[in-house]
């Protein structure tokens, strides 16, 4: 189980002030961009807090390679975990494995599944941080493929494995402040608390998952496994849902057209 | 019929510089910001070119608006526009429209169609900057709704109008050049000159359709109207062909554990 305290960290960022990532000059601050001197600095005191078990995730597959030299083959590397849904959530593929040694090591990669892992005693705690200019209205940020977490929660269930993994999102709102960022509020949601059937799935958005992490449910109550049979419920039903719309709205019309 | 010279904007934005938007301390050029000033470049020697006839989408609605005082109520408005096609492509919502004023003008909207409009004498040219950084492998980029090409399909076989509305995309090939971004090459494609066949639908990508400008085909002979009809045809196809897809990889390996 993770011992990690949200509630320091929320306290510790907020107030705090970062340089602008652009000129003023050059237009909006938008996107994901703009909040990430928020993201690099939230990893800063999580890694003062917890010294060796913050990592960047490539950090985390550098850092069990480097320190496991005898393990070379792709099966070997990947046996270096023994959970086969972090194995799933974390590792790069084949090639990537194959080809990775101390002179070419990982780097940042855009499909990672966490920006900061927390690891400690076969334990993983995902933590995203989504950062969010509160006066632009702006809808919710992409949070995790849905297809991703259906296939963790397929694993979960063929494993049983319930306890070894978290994921955890924390929500930094922010205002422009001359050639400053000011984070003005700090919010934490914790995925496996969220009712799986409230969680919103857009399909023609890479099929991600959306919320402001200020807004998730965190109401859940019941076991973990039981969250990942009702993800799955909800992950189908949505598909299920996404086909007959597409139908309606993309086929039927158009037929007459083309017949 | 356009009159537009491309060759000319092709040679004319060809080995131009511009400043970089961003410090190039603050980390790497991406997305669509990066090519921004190129955009605008373009822009403006299109301006020069064509005194009066280029305009940004909203400016367009702007001059028309201004230009007829005495419309307006949402119906006259909105019969500035002599084609059904044109009215759907270029207005903005019937909201937006009854609270236009000389006051309360258009600015820019993510979703507009175009980035610059080209019009003469009831004739409308989409003209769209799609800038590339040449060093970066990265996708071919969403060039428009493969949805709301549809409907422009649908209103030109009901209203016949096929002879009063072309769209065009121009891609600016770039690198960085220390403090600079410097076009390195040009390339122009015209969409109904492309066989429909051959045209990307992104699903998952809010359906867009995503092309590299300079790898567009443009072996289309057949008439506009067969080009409407074979272009409906891809679309219905390719949506069958998403729901198939969706229902084999999302729906089906999912079931076993939900029943």
């Amino acid at each position: 189980m993770s011992d990690l305290d949200f509630n320091y960290i929320l306290n510790k960022m907020k107030n705090q002030e970062v340089d602008r990532p652009n000129k003023s000059t050059s237009g909006t601050l938008s996107g994901h961009a703009a909040g990430e001197p928020f993201e690099k600095l939230a990893y800063k005191e999580l890694k003062e807090k917890y010294p060796g078990r913050i990592f960047k995730q490539y950090e985390y597959l550098n850092d069990i390679y480097l320190k496991n030299p005898t393990h070379i083959t792709v099966k070997q590397r990947k046996e270096l975990f023994d959970s086969p849904t972090a194995l799933f959530l974390f590792s790069r593929g084949d090639n990537a494995i194959r080809y990775w040694s101390p002179q070419n090591i990982f780097d940042e990669k855009q499909n990672d599944t966490a920006d900061i892992l927390y690891y400690d005693h076969h334990f993983y705690d995902i933590i995203d941080i989504k950062t969010r200019n509160i006066k632009k209205g702006g809808q919710p940020p992409n949070i995790i493929s849905a297809y991703k977490l259906a296939n963790m929660c397929a694993l979960m269930l063929d494993n049983e494995e319930f306890d070894n993994i978290e994921i955890d999102y924390i929500e930094i709102d922010w205002i422009e402040d001359g050639d400053k960022l000011k984070c003005t509020d700090t919010h934490h949601g914790r995925l496996f608390k969220a009712n799986p059937e409230t969680l919103y799935i857009n399909w023609s958005a890479g099929m991600q998952i959306q919320f402001h992490v200020s807004e998730l449910d965190q109401s859940w109550k019941d076991s973990r496994r039981e969250w990942a049979i009702e993800y799955l419920r909800k992950f189908v039903n949505s598909a299920e849902d996404r086909c007959t719309k597409m139908r309606k709205t993309y086929i039927e019309p158009f037929l007459r057209y083309i017949q």
